[in-house]
């Protein structure tokens, strides 16, 4: 876990990756990317508190990494609960994956102290 | 060059990240990530009509590499002379990459006959 050399960041955002679909990696950056904005989106609406905090110590952003659908699932469950925003990236599937597969779940920007229970025990994508 | 098998889209956005940096996949998903939300941000100040038909037609991005600094300098060049949401991530450098090193240079969102001329021959990252 190379977290402890990053700075203490009181927001993140966390994209998390489905590890076991061994997308290349331009796929990869492209499903992160995809969550990042629609987080962005979802924070606009429900929580532009913690989009502005966030924007303005860095936008620290942070990709993990799940084995399974399940796991990212019950994640998601655990964040919405938390109220915190959730998106699933559930990919058309033109290339690499079947179409409506979800590849990523973004969640964030949020306190690193309600995101740490739930992410906190993952790997580095 | 799998781009062959996408759909046609009309509007993308392109992330273009410095294959020689040698990034770990995370850290690359982390610098494309950036690049989407901050120009999203410089759509909305300056393109947002562009903005709004890419959300519309599925959000399409791509993430592509180059070599050397210097030809995502002149992508950029090219980029802001044709008047197109351009912007540069610069990592703080906590992790692999030296502080201010420019990673990734995000293009768009904007009409694909306008992106291009400009980075249609670059391979896939």
């Amino acid at each position: 876990m190379a977290r402890t050399g990053l700075p203490r960041n009181h927001w993140k955002m966390v994209l998390i990756l489905r590890g076991e679909l061994r997308m290349t990696p331009g796929k990869a950056v492209v499903q992160g990317a995809h969550a990042a904005v629609l987080l962005v989106a979802e924070a606009e609406r429900r929580h532009r508190d913690w989009l502005e905090a966030w924007r303005q110590s860095g936008q620290a952003k942070i990709a993990l990494q799940v084995e399974t659908l399940e796991e990212l699932e019950t994640i998601r469950r655990k964040a919405i609960a938390r109220g915190l925003p959730a998106v699933f990236v559930e990919d058309a599937g033109y290339t690499e994956v079947a179409p409506g597969t979800r590849t990523c779940l973004g969640v964030g920007p949020a306190p690193t102290s309600e995101l740490d229970p739930l992410t906190g025990a993952l790997e580095l994508y």
